[in-house]
Order: C-alpha cells, then structure tokens, then sequence
C-alpha cells in the first residue's frame, strides 16, 4: 500500500506535529530521526542494537555507497536491501546526489544526469534520474528519494535557480520512470521529492510550490546545512514547511544537531537524518540529557559515574565515563561502539520526547527547558 | 571464599572431565574457553553481547595492558576491574610476563624481576614477583597469576632448566607477597601458579611437580603453543596433567584452535584462553559449526545462507554470509564486531557441547565425529 500519514496532535505554541507514517514494513511514529546506515549498516552498531536499545524505527541507506559496494546485483539476488542486512522495519535510500556532487572534481553535470568517478576505483559511472530510480528499486528502500542537485553555500543566486529548475526537471523524470516500473519485491516503493533553491526565498517558495504540485506521499527539504549560517538554515526550513502539505510527511535532509532538530520541529518537520550522531561519536563526541561530552577529555579519567545519567536505558549508561575513555585512550573498537550507541539512542529518545510533549500541547515550553541543557559543554 | 572445584563427571575414554569452579563472582561450568578482554575490554564486543550471546562465564585481563593504561590507580579508584568495565562475572588476569618478554630488545631479565619499556611511551618500568601480585590486587581478578618466565621456541635445555627454576624461585615470592597482603575488596583472589619447562620432558615433569606441591586452587600450563609442533604440545600438555593435581582445576594457557582445544580437553585440561577467535575474527577467519571460512573471498558474495546455520543462536547467524563479506569489504566495523561474535559464540558452544558429551560418556566418540567436519576450509 501506498505510504500513509496521519497527524495525530499539533502544538498549540508553534507549527510541531505528531504523526504516524504506515508503511509496507510497519509504523513510524513522528518526529522520527533516521539513523544513517550508508552501505546497509549503521556504523558499529548491530541491527539488534539498533532496535532493542536505540528503538531505530527506520533506518536510512546511501544510493551512491550501495549502488558501488555491494552493487544492485547482489541486492537483487538476495531481495532487496531489508533482507541483505537483516533490517525488518522501514528504509529510506537518498538519491545518491549529495555524494556524487560531494564528488567536486570528479564529477560532471549534464541535462542527462551525473558522470562520476568511483571513490573506490576510479571507474566512470552514470547516474541519471531514470538510472536512480531504477537503482533505488533495486536497493527496495520503502521511501525513495527523488534525483536532485544539490547547489553548495554560498552560490549565486542564477546558479541556485537554475539548478532548481533541473532539480524539477529531473523529479518529473524521476515520476515519469517509477510510472514505468514495477516496485521490485512485492511492497510499495514512495517517492519523496526535494525542494531546492538555496537561501533564496523566492526560489524556496517556487520550489516548494513545484514541489508541492506533483503530490507526493512525502516530501523533503534539500540543500540546507550545508555551510549557511544556522538562521538562514531556520528561515529557509520555516518557508519551505508553510509551502508544503500540512497532511503529508516532511523530511529536512541531513540535519543535524540535537537542537537543530527540535527547532525545526518546532518549524513542523517530521522526520530527520543525520551521521553526526555516529560520525561524532567515533571521535568521542557524545549527546547526552546533561550536554556535549569530549569524553577523551582528562577529566573523565575517574569519572565513574554513567555515561549519561539521564538515560539510563542507553547501552552506554552500563558503563562510566572513566571506562568509555579508557577505551577511546587505548583505541578499541568498543568505545566506538558505545558512543555511537549512546548518541543514537539520545537522539531516538530525544525525538520521542518531543513527540510526548507535542502531544501534550507544551512542546514550546518543554523545549525552552531543556535547550540549554543538552547544548551546554560539559 | 577460596576458589572450589568440583568435577562432575568425567569420560570413560580419555582424561576429559566435566567440573564447576566456584568463584565469589559466580560459577564456571568446564571445561571452559575465557575470552580475552585485553585492556578490559574483548575487542568489538559489548559486555552485554558477551553475557546474553557469547554466554562467556569468565573472561580474561592483561596485566601488563591494564598496569599501562588505566593504570592502577583509576583501577584501585574504580573499585576493581569488575566495577571498571562492568563485567560481573568471574575475571583472570596473566602476570604480564609473556608480553614483557616479548617485547624482546626492549627488557632485561634479572634475578629480581624484569625491567622493560613501554610500548606505548618508551617509558622503563620493573616487573618483578611482588609487584606484579601488587598490581593484579589492584586490578581485582578472581583468578590472577604467577609471574612466571616464558622461554623461547627453539631454546637450549640449559636455558630452559634455569628459567624452569627461575619461574619456581618467583612462585615462592609472589606466594609469600599474597599472603602479606589482603585482598583488596573483600572477595579472594586466588593464585594459579605457572608450570613451564619447555619441550622437555624431564622438566615438564620436575616443573609440575613443584607447582603440585604448593597447593594452589588451580594450576595452569605455559609455554605451548609458542611454535613448537602442535604434536609436541599434546605430548607436553598430557605429561604436565598427569602430574597436576586431578581435583583441581587445568589451565592451558594461549590454546589455541577449536581443534587443539578439544584435544586438549581430551588430555584432562579444563580451562583455556586464546586471541584467535577474536583476532582471527577481525581479519574475516570464521570458525563454524561446518568448517573454517575465509569471508572476505568471493565466492561468499552472493551466499544468502546464515553465517553459521548449525548455530541459530550466533548474533552472526541473524545475517548472511554475503551481508557479512560485504561490511568486511566495504572496511564496516560492524563486519568485526559480528566476526567476533561469530567466533566466540562458536568456541563457547564448543566447550559447552564438549562438556555435555564428557557427561553423557560419549566425548571420544562426539569429538573424533565433529573434529573432520570444523576443521576443513569451506
Ligand atoms: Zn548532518
Ligand atoms: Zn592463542
């Protein structure tokens, strides 16, 4: 079945929903934040981690990674994504566009698509949006997203708006193909589009309004935090959301902090991916209910209390903040695991406490308190 | 309490035995395998893996690791290891010696112990008898040992008979250091002395003898498997467990693969500790219920079948080979942390099934089956 969105209480205070996403692989409460599992794993963490302790709801896979290593062969032979890495709830594939324009010099633009060179080997590929769309049913992501370019922070303003009319062309191509195709493995296959435009208002309006026309189960917000001031990030997101269906999904791709996601739930985004949680974690950077941890800090070093006192059913409060560094000192491969256990399941805890609060009509408030809080160096 | 043993069975074929350590942290069924946690922590696996998955009962401690870092003063601090990382159940550590000696240019050897440089810093520190009982005080393992010399393979009998003597002359001193000393938070720490005397049997002999003699709550086997012929270890490893006490519990120390294991279970021993699962694990060396794998060749690439299908309750098994071969290719941290558990959770099994078939009196039988069968490449 199509992908379905019902909202199931506002914020009297400011634009926040909850919502409940169905999908052909089960429910998605939301706000949702999507961990990042780039080549079909979310970097050292098991998938019985991430839904025993991170309570992951669903998860997210990179086109540009998978579609190199394993390739869409042996995803197709196994049956798609959900059965090669064992994951059984939803998956989102981006569209491999933000890491083949990531790509700088190794890369070409045309009407027809993207040529690239592997960061593997070397080797040209393709990607056009009918290429993409043909990859992502291959992966059998439950939501696909839509072949966009993605202008970098600060571009002029006739780059960023050419760009977004391609990005439109390309969707209608992107809509055209999954027209054409059948979903892969017997459940349905939802395309999310992605607005455009840079830190341009008027380009934001047009793009969301474009974007908002082709009445999608779902769509996303582009091209933010990628360098711009964190205001603009918040102005443009605030535009693009009033522009955009109030009764469907809204996905702001690649943000962010913890407190960027509850600002811009506050602005009325529904779902959120980021690898800071785990990238951040791998270099001892860790969330927690009592602010940002360096845990390589010396101060740590008899430090015997939880990791995260406030979280108590985070795999990482097992253990102290002494061990955890102990183990970032000494370089094994478990403090990389705890940390990005400990974020994760921060960041899963934090949307679901939004979600609460949303639903209990002071979500404003309750975000005000605690801010502080979790965005304090400790 | 002091350390008891008590064996519960024993097979009508060979010198196997089934028994039960009793320990102030809890039980040990043997015979047994104890992971090695090296600086406090088995590599790429959480504690609560090695509980719930692995079933490990007793895992092992560096001493000359943890005396590097943490060191002893956050360890004393901590409370112990056991409150520092978490582990509840049983702990061993080593006395350090075999990786002070070999560190090789960087030691001397003495009548008073051996001054050596760190690893990490280049820093000179003094391991002797006494210090080295100090150290595994702090350190608070259940079962620590004594600070034995570890000869070389090749080595001249001479060398080896007055190293033989060495060990036994610091047996005596770290015994008179621990009964100086209480322990350090109130559970005993029992004292494993080492019998060495290298590929000779006369000395094997005297050497077992000696460490019979002093009454310890167990006993334990070095020097094997340091690259003699592995039908020379048997030989020495059946030798040192005729003169060993058969009421207390056998410790062949650094052994070995599932197959050395098992002979060595035959032989009457009933407690070892290795790196390869793990270390083997982490270059994509499986070991499994139908032979050993090499999972990063290709022609698991496109093998949907479990990692180990004859064992559905390996974390590993919830994915496929192909999925598996893919982290280890694609350079995922996920690829070693799964790996490991792979491998453990099979040489827990092992010893587990081992210990089943020592009761039921069919463990020649059991093991002469299974032995053809794990030990062929796949
Ligand atoms: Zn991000
Ligand atoms: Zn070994």
């Amino acid at each position: 079945m199509e992908l379905t969105f019902a909202i199931e209480g506002t914020d009297p205070g400011t634009a926040a929903r909850a919502g409940r996403i169905r999908t052909d692989h089960g429910e998605i409460e939301t706000p949702i934040f999507m961990p990042v599992g780039t080549v079909g794993s979310v970097k050292a963490v098991t998938q019985q981690q991430l839904q025993s302790d991170v309570n992951a709801q669903i998860i997210l896979g990179n086109t540009y990674h998978l579609y190199l290593r394993p390739g869409t062969g042996v995803l197709s032979k196994a049956g798609g994504l959900h059965r090669f890495n064992g994951w059984p709830r939803p998956i989102l594939t981006d569209s491999g566009g933000y890491q083949v324009f990531s790509l700088a010099e190794n890369r070409k633009i045309t009407e027809e698509g993207v040529v690239f060179q592997s960061h593997i080997d070397g080797s040209r590929h393709l990607f056009s949006p009918e290429g993409v769309m043909d990859i992502q049913r291959a992966i059998g992501a439950d939501i696909i997203m839509a072949f966009d370019e993605c202008p970098p922070y600060p571009a002029e303003y006739r780059y960023v708006r050419q760009s977004m009319d391609l990005t439109h062309r390309w969707l209608d191509r992107c809509i055209a193909r999954l027209a054409d195709t059948p979903d892969a493995y017997g459940y349905t296959q939802n395309l999310f589009p992605i607005v455009q435009g840079g830190t341009f208002a008027d380009l934001r309006k047009a793009s969301s309004e474009y974007i908002a026309s082709r009445g999608a189960a779902g769509n996303a917000i582009g091209g933010l935090s990628v360098g711009e001031p964190e205001e603009q990030m918040y102005e443009m997101c605030g535009l693009c959301c009033s522009f955009l269906p109030a009764d469907k999904p809204r996905y702001l791709m690649g943000v962010g902090t913890p407190w960027n996601i509850l600002e811009s739930i506050a602005l009325g985004v529904d779902m959120f991916d980021c690898v800071m949680p785990t990238r951040n974690g791998r270099n001892g950077m860790l969330f927690t209910t009592e602010g940002v941890i360096n845990i390589r800090n010396k101060k740590w070093a008899d430090d015997f209390s939880p990791v995260d006192p406030g979280l108590t059913d985070s795999p990482a409060s097992a253990y102290s903040k002494a061990y955890l560094r102990h183990l970032f000192v000494a370089g094994e491969i478990l403090g990389l695991t705890l940390a990005s256990l400990q974020n994760l399941t921060f960041y899963l805890h934090l949307v679901r406490e939004a979600r609460v609060h949303i639903l209990a009509g002071d979500f404003a408030a309750w975000k005000a308190a605690i801010l502080p809080r979790i965005k304090q160096r400790l």
